[in-house]
C-alpha cells in the first residue's frame, strides 16, 4: 500500500469535516458592482440583495463608498457612491435583520473627519478603508478616526501584485500598530496565482501575529481564480473573506458569493437564496452590464496591469476583439 | 521585518523564475468538445485547431474515441467518435508538424483488438484508455495491446472523486506494474478542491515513485476550479496537463488551454495563436453549444455528481431556471 505520510497540507488551518466559526463573509455585491453602473442601483435591487444575503447567513453588506462629494458631483453618480444615511435608511430596514452594513472609505477621497458620523448616529457598522501603498499614513488616521468614532475597521492594502515584498512587510508592521481590526490582502489586478496568494496570506498573518487582528483577501477574477484564491487563503488562515453575488464586480469581477458559500462548511451559511437571487435579479442584470471572466481581463491580469484598458473594451463597439488588444497591450509592455 | 522563515511552500516542485520543461500539454478541444455535438465537427474546424496548437507549441492533440461501431452507429455520430485513419488523415497533414496526435479508448466501448491498429500503420501516436474503477483490469489489458503495438499510452482514472482512497491506492499499486507511460487523476464530475487535488496528486505521485511513469491531471470546470486546480496539480508534481481551447468540453468545460499557456513559462508556448483561434472560431461557436460555468454546473460539482442532469437542463428550454433544478437535485440526494 502507498505510504501516505507527509501528503497532508501542513499549511492548511483546518480540517475537511470541521469548519472554522471564526470564517465571515464580508459581501460587495452592491459596492463593487457600483463601478460597472456609475453606483445607480434600483432600492429594490439593494433591497433583494440584502434580503438575500439575511437569508445566506452573510456577516457583513458593503453598500458603496463615502466619496467626497466635492471631488465627485452627486448628479453624475447614483447614491451608493456617497452612502448617505438617509439612502441607506430608505432602503436597509432599521434592525438589520442580523447583518453588518459596511462603506468603503478611499484614502485621499474621502472628507472623514465630515462624512464618517459618529456610529451612534450611523446605521453603519464597519468602515473599510481603501489605500494604495503610498497612502498608508492617511490611511492610518482614516482607520484611527473611524476605530475613534466606534467603528469595526478594516484595512484594504490595494493593488498589492505590484508592490515589493520590502514594503507590503513595512507597510504591515506599521499596520499592525494601529487599530485596525482586520488587513486585507487585495488582488486589484486579478493578477496573483495560488501561490503568490498563500505565501502573501503566510506574511500577512505573521506580521499580525499576536495582535488580535484577522487577515481578510478580496480577490479579482481576471485569471478564473478569484474563488480559487479566496478558498487558498482560508485554507492558509484568512478569516475574512470577500465574495459577490454572482461574481458582480469591476471587470472580470470579485469571488461569487455562491461557489464560496457551497464550498464553507459552518451551517449557517444557506446556498439556496443566493441562487434564488441570481435566478430573479442578476440574470436581467446581465443583459444590461458586462461583468465577469473574458479573455481582455485574461490579457490584464496575465500582464499585472489595472482593468481598465479591458474594461474599455468590452463596454466599447467591439468587445469580442480579443487580438487587436492583444496586440496592442503586448505593444506596449 | 516580519519573519518569513517557512512560508514557501515546501511541496512545490518548482521556482517562480524557472519552469520544468517535462510539462506538456495534451490537448483534449476536439475529444471533450465532441461530446457536446456528437462529435460532429467540420473538418475546417478541427484543422484550425491543430494549426492552433501547432502555432501554440502545445505537445499533444487528441481527436476523439475509438468506439466500438457495434455499440454506436456512425449514422447517428460525426466521425471524431471513431477516429477511423481516413477520417484523421484528411483533415490532419502527414507530418503533423511537431504534435502528436492521441485517441481516447474507453474501456469496454472498444473493440481494441481490431480497431486499433499497430502504431506504424496509423497517425496516431498515443492511446489514452479511460477507465471507472471496477473496469481496470480490462483497461490494463487495453493498455497492454496498445503498448505492444508500439503506441505511447495513458490511463485515466474517470470519477474519482467518487472512489474510496483505499481503492484509488489499490488501483495504483497494480497501474504502476503496467506499461502505461502516464497516469491521469480525473476529476469527471469537477467536484474537487484544491486540497484533495493536491492530497490526490501526491498520492498518485507516491505510488509511482521509481516507475518513471508520469501524473496527468484532467479538470472540469463544474465550480470554476478546472484551471486552478490544474495549476495545483502542477504545482506539487503533475507533468502532463490536460485543456481545451476557451474551456470547450462536456458541461462546464475544461481547463482553458489559453489560461494554462499564459501560466506555463517554457518560452515554446505562444498565447496568441489560442486567442485568435477563440476570437475567429469559438465566439462563433459559442452561440451554437453551450459550454462553460453555469450554475447548474455549480448545482452538480457541489453535489459530487456526474453532470448529465445538468447538461439536460442547460440545453432545455428553461436552461436558466436554477431554483427549479437545486430544489430537484437537493430532494433527489
Amino acid at each position: 500500500m502507498v505510504n501516505l505520510e507527509g501528503t497532508k497540507d501542513k499549511m492548511a488551518k483546518g480540517s475537511w469535516v470541521t469548519y472554522r466559526p471564526e470564517i465571515k463573509i464580508h459581501d460587495c455585491t452592491i459596492r463593487d458592482g457600483g463601478l460597472m453602473n456609475a453606483h445607480r442601483f434600483e432600492d429594490s435591487f439593494v433591497r433583494a440583495v440584502f434580503d438575500t444575503l439575511v437569508a445566506a447567513g452573510v456577516d457583513y453588506m458593503e453598500l458603496g463608498y463615502k466619496t467626497d462629494k466635492k471631488l465627485a458631483a452627486p448628479a453624475d453618480f447614483g447614491p451608493w457612491k456617497f452612502c448617505d444615511e438617509d439612502d441607506i435608511r430608505r432602503v436597509i430596514p432599521e434592525d438589520k435583520q442580523g447583518i453588518k452594513l459596511s462603506a468603503m472609505a478611499d484614502a485621499e477621497r474621502t472628507d472623514y473627519h465630515n462624512d464618517i458620523l459618529p456610529r451612534e448616529k450611523s446605521i453603519l457598522d464597519c468602515i473599510r478603508v481603501a489605500t494604495y501603498i503610498h497612502q498608508i499614513p492617511t490611511a492610518l488616521d482614516m482607520v484611527k478616526d473611524a476605530h475613534d468614532k466606534g467603528y469595526e475597521t478594516t484595512l484594504n492594502l490595494m493593488a498589492i501584485s505590484t508592490v515589493r515584498d520590502a514594503e507590503i512587510m513595512d507597510a504591515l508592521d506599521t499596520i499592525a500598530k494601529s487599530p485596525v481590526d482586520v488587513v486585507y490582502l487585495v488582488d486589484s489586478f486579478g493578477a496573483l496565482y495560488s501561490e503568490q496568494i498563500r505565501y502573501l496570506t503566510l506574511m500577512y498573518l505573521r506580521a499580525l501575529e499576536g495582535t488580535n487582528k484577522q487577515v481578510g483577501i478580496h480577490a479579482h477574477n481576471n485569471m478564473m481564480l478569484a474563488y480559487a484564491n479566496t478558498i487558498e487563503a482560508l485554507i492558509v488562515g484568512a478569516n475574512r473573506l470577500d465574495a459577490t453575488i454572482n461574481g458582480l464586480g469591476r471587470g472580470a469581477g470579485n469571488c461569487p458569493l455562491e461557489l464560496l458559500i457551497s464550498f464553507l462548511k459552518n451551517p449557517k451559511f444557506h446556498l439556496r437564496p443566493v441562487i434564488k437571487c441570481i435566478q430573479e435579479h442578476f440574470l436581467p442584470l446581465s443583459k444590461k452590464i458586462d461583468w465577469g471572466y473574458s479573455i481582455p481581463y485574461l490579457i490584464t491580469g496575465w500582464l499585472n496591469e489595472h482593468p481598465r484598458a479591458a474594461i474599455k473594451v468590452r463596454e466599447g463597439s467591439n468587445p469580442d476583439d480579443y487580438l487587436t488588444f492583444f496586440d496592442q497591450m503586448v505593444e506596449e509592455e
